[in-house]
């Protein structure tokens, strides 16, 4: 799929718009004079734009769904500062878009998916202990596995909520944690696989459809369950994967929440286990606090109350 | 291995007793004139008994170690009124105890472990859905997970701890399942399968050696994970295994403990599910209080404080 | 008093519709024009239907208020494909209704109370113990009781919220806890008696005016020491009332919430009681959640959040 | 019964010590020249003595038990700085002792209980609601209750367990609860039966059989239950009783623990609930925390740990 | 600053309102016919009105912003019953206005301000213990710290949520203090300088703008925390106070909230930090209940649900 | 004080040890010939050795305490393959031991404490914002708190239990904080500040006398409050300090035990709060569990249950 427009570059009036993007919200309206029009909300990964149907609302309202690729004919114009597509025809642009081509309606993490790649082949390819070095070539050659696993945001909703969260937040933990074993010991090959599986099963707990949202197994089974499942798998086909080893990764996988209230069938037992774990909830906390304070300040110091978090925070003043 | 002659057996002064039994405690004390002897408690499925070593104690203490089944030559004495072995020759029995012969040590379940598998089987082959019979099929040629979810107990030291446990407890609560199902609707065959594998990674969280104890993945993984992963391991090998069965069946096992805090990273979520976790707790809660009233009431009515459940049992007169 | 037109045999336009229905909303609004009109929704025990008076608005009003049963004058009209009814006349239908005249307004058991009674004097007519046996002699001549017992719901809003709830539930125990005892053994007398007693407090606890609502005694004691004193209350007429059995079933009442934190001033502490105590966990959640589902899917599989049990739940697929 | 010599008297090598006193301790040891003898622990309401039996100990040893009155012949002698009494002859005193006869051989308030008798029967003379004035006359003639009320100790282990403890600390609670409507406002009437009537079930559930411990019943239901069904027994008794004082009352005491975890079946819901519910919180902690003070002092500032308020406590230097 | 008219003296059509009033709320909007008008929520300490501009709403938009207090020229009128100010001219009243002068606009203590500072002065007088008594001196000294105790709010949105609550709340514990003392012992100055100085630290944590808020370091550090830095600010300066007295008085800040969950760094530890605790969670929780009943009956009989407290409460009938 | 000849030099039967050590054990006991004998354990940095004193035990016993730094004058000899000290002199070796002279008798970092004090310095030395380098210049003229803060143990009985053990904590923090903030951005100062500072309070919390305890004030306030307390003392030393840094700095110290349940008055509100009590976390909890694995194997593998952790904890197999 090829896209040239993107919402950012929507500046000025009557601009013609004939590209895809993403449909977010769709309704459809009576005016006054009781005359139907459609209400749209339109997305690509540089933002959102308000789109409006005023002529064959029924025709139109058939060809497409909420979360659809639409293909889009339209000109912009502006409405109380802000731009607006008058859409003159519009419909589904094709079933089953790839999941590279999704990259394009959904915003992305900003350190870059293709340097997080990078970074992430060279930790694995420093790993010392040969089996763990066998585990992730399987790995990098599962590309069903790897392109989510490249793509996926690390949440739905709390942090890392953007394409290529879920590598971002993986590689972080694994640069912080080859630091923590520099500073504190411990065995750096397991704590770097660990930081790199600890969420893989992300990628069969989340779906992307329109947004990012749980698969019904992602509900039923969760993350650390389908991870332990699809790690697994891998091992199996490792003749002579020592027990131990195999025993430590799955153990990070379901212990890595920290406590039973969280969803960890085990407390972290490893000092390795400690670490993932620890690691896991500062880049997770530390992200998704600067998510909400990118969108939720209620003044220049003060974001609004996290639901979640229990807790406004505070921006520190810069210098 | 054979055994004739068991605790229970040892009732008379001066009787030989030359036969296996294994040692649960052992240690070296000295007398005031500071000859040392060995005291020793030996256990069979029937009781415990304990022994003397008064000659040669250095030579017998290399040919055997705490949780050995050993070959024992002795007589039969009473002191204070119970019985007891002065022991001639005591030395290990030979490695590697089949598990089947482990039942001439350990306590087993009342009900019969005969009986157990007969319902076992009955419950297995009355499944409707063809896929669930395969499973059990395939389940039921894997004679070493059978025979160890035949054998085991359910626990190590809080309900069902003698061998046949685990077995007496899952078809306890297909009974139950089977019933309640009858009474408020359900898929009963989702029911009775759950019943009978929701606690089926016991057979690796567990191991029996001496007295029954958690394995090294026993402790890192837990029953629920290590469950999860046998299931899988199973319905990988049954084409076409329709994956919400799969994923339904794998669900009951993590969320069989109700809440995250109880090690289920998730909770029950279906009417299955739910069904499976209440009659668990009714099935472990009602037996464990059974088991603490066995050993451990302070009067006719009242039990000491039982730890883990936090209060005293108070156990109903009869008639 | 007598209905003849249920809200479920309003099918088409123009139907003469003169019969008592409920008020469960009432509310005066006006037209653009200043005009003002009143929109009702009105109930029976076979739904909602909504109603609209054009003319005498302010008379009208002063003639019946919410929760009112009231008299009816009308004729049916369908707008926006949904009937209503436009009202002529309407006026408070009489105080008092009798208990028994309410299952016309409100929705009931489909396991059809009568079928329940029968079910219910099966089970006091089999209690062994005689003490027992007349403590249900007294209760089942307590007429005021027992209508409340036979027609009340379980609960409020969370589960059998419709008439014959509560009995309802409370089979549905006696019967589990009578299979529950026949496979792992206890006294079944008590686990009936508990069954059919544990919630009786709830027939003081709750009143019907309009809909399901809290006496003030409800709120002030709950169900749990409102059911103490009315079983004290019968007992205490019982010569040679075995002390034991009185405490048991005072026991199980006051124990049945399990814990603490759910407002058990005592733990359940016999077998029995923790029969009930989990039975009743199982009853009222599973019954709990198909009610949620019955009315808060999200898509064919996944309900709503349920805000008090905190999960969605799966729906299994049939077949 | 009559008793002389009380422990705190013998002070003095070779007295004659003949009286009675409570069996706390019994037990029969052998001398290393293999000859029985018997270690009794006794006390009265002044403190414990050791008391030594030498003689014919297999015939003494059936004449009494753990936790009954004696009649003891005996005499003084000093051993390691501390007096001990060596016993000629020693049997039980008597069946059921009367409870008032009890005082002599427990330790209690050091407030006085006929001073608090007189401070009750002021609290009771002062109601002006006719109808909780005649409550307490009622209560007032049940000498059963009554007496257990002026002579039972508050708790068994906690805070003021002594006798006239509950006295002690229900009066405490009306003078203070006094004070808080004198400033804060509020139904003094109903903060004063509600301190005087909120721990009445613990006279139904503590007995006094050698110490303090709880009945049957008061392990099954618990104070809280047993105060409802006592108060609602006298409530019934009183024509014209207003229902919302019957209700306040009984709420008072099913709330005093403040909170479901603490066995409340309701949080304190009214003004009048919530200051019997801090008031006895203080009051109870603070006693219990001084009684802790009395008896477990490290050094002069600092308590040993309590494990049940989960600290230590610090003693203000005087001054 | 003076001030005249108050909104309780607005009883009349047509009044001439030239008064100054605080700006609660403020919105522009548009009729229409689309012109601007601006609608106002004025308060003083007697209440709120509303308030209208029909003419140069942009100009006047840009003299006053919400939470300002401004002058306001103005004639009254009703509508749908209820005063309203149509207003000509309205501009800020002049920055930084006294504290003093803030209680013309707020709702004040009930109590009567005036005669809690003569309470307080007396309280602080009869200290005995000399270097406590310099504390007080030092304290009645600064007077920017004193305005601030005198006029806050004891909390922002709990209880005593008006000017003067926070010298209410203390002087109430004082006097509770001093009788609870009296009923059952302990050091009354330690009592009676925690209770004065338990929430000092509110007079930094809240700030007056417009209405009651956090300050920044109110937010980030907490009234206990401050607190104690303004209570070793005063201790520095007396030379030789007594180590013990100045560690009880911080231990009484710090632990003032009971337990650790309440945000309290450390439980309490000594009698008086006991009685204070138990005292202050009765003054807050008694107050913030009549709060809350003032404004949130749902009958004469119960409130609405309280989210902070999680439950309704119940109003005594009188007499 | 000087020190020659320590526990790890005592190798060989019958040296002669004459130099000073610390009493942690002090027993007097009689042989069965009932002469008197003492028992004493000894200790230096190197380890524990018994002592036995024969005669004149009555005047040794005047001349010293137990938690006694003495001067001892004894020859060695070996009992059951452990080396011994009998004692012929042993008194009190002087008052008030400088801290530094503490050294000898307590284990201490492995870390190297003058290593640790050249990296704290140079972390103090690269602070670019000014007023906290000012803050560091200030505390590192403080000898009083520093050698204490380089001397004093993290904690008495947890994590970091030896001398230096506070230094070595806070060091670990501030690399790792440093390397954090490369990885995810912060205020590197802050991080780095609020590492070094954020336990300062211990250094008052804490006492060294025998062995580690609290003092009466750090178990009244707290290292939290105490830390408070000295950092606000430093900052108001230093003019224009801004208050936004200085409350930061307080919000870590008061935060950094991440939630209110651990004594920690206020959650983490900023990232840099959040990164210091995360690290505190991993570095406390993972260095806790080495030194428990130090000491409490119960096989090659796994740990003994660790009570405060509520974990047995598994250490991986080498290579």
């Amino acid at each position: 799929m090829k896209k040239d427009i993107f919402v950012k570059h929507i500046t000025k009036e009557n601009m013609e718009v004939n590209d895809a993007f993403m449909v977010v919200k769709k309704g459809v309206l009576s005016t006054k004079n009781s005359t139907k029009y459609m209400n749209l909300e339109l997305r690509d990964k540089t933002g959102t734009i308000e789109g409006k149907i005023w002529d064959n609302v029924d025709t139109f309202n058939n060809l497409f769904d909420k979360n659809d690729i639409v293909s889009v004919k339209s000109r912009s114009r502006f409405y109380q500062g802000r731009p607006q597509l008058t859409i003159n025809d519009i419909r589904k642009a094709g079933e089953n878009l790839a999941l590279a081509d999704m990259r394009m309606f959904f915003a992305e993490s900003e350190a870059g998916i293709d340097l997080l790649k990078e970074e992430y082949y060279q930790f694995t390819g420093q790993l010392q202990e040969p089996h763990m070095a066998s585990l992730f070539s399987i790995l990098n050659n599962r590309k069903d596995i790897l392109e989510k696993f490249f793509l996926y945001p690390a949440s739905i909703g709390v942090h890392h909520v953007y394409m290529g969260g879920l590598l971002e937040h993986s590689i972080s933990l694994a640069k912080m944690g080859t630091h923590v074993v520099h500073t504190m010991g411990g065995n750096v090959d397991i704590v770097i696989a660990g930081a790199l599986l600890h969420d893989i099963g992300k990628v069969e707990e989340i779906e992307i459809k329109g947004g990012f949202r749980y698969s019904d197994k992602g509900r039923l089974l969760g993350h650390i369950t389908l991870g332990v499942m699809m790690l697994e798998d891998i091992i199996r086909e490792i003749p002579g994967f020592p027990p131990h080893i195999a025993d430590i990764l799955l153990h990070i996988i379901i212990s890595h929440h920290g406590i039973e209230e969280w969803g960890s069938p085990k407390k972290p037992m490893s000092v390795e286990a400690l670490m993932v774990h620890y690691l896991d909830n500062l880049d997770a906390k530390v992200t998704g606090v600067r998510e909400h304070m990118k969108e939720n300040m209620e003044d220049e110091k003060w974001t609004a109350y996290h639901r979640l978090y229990e807790s406004r925070f505070y921006k520190l003043p810069e210098g």
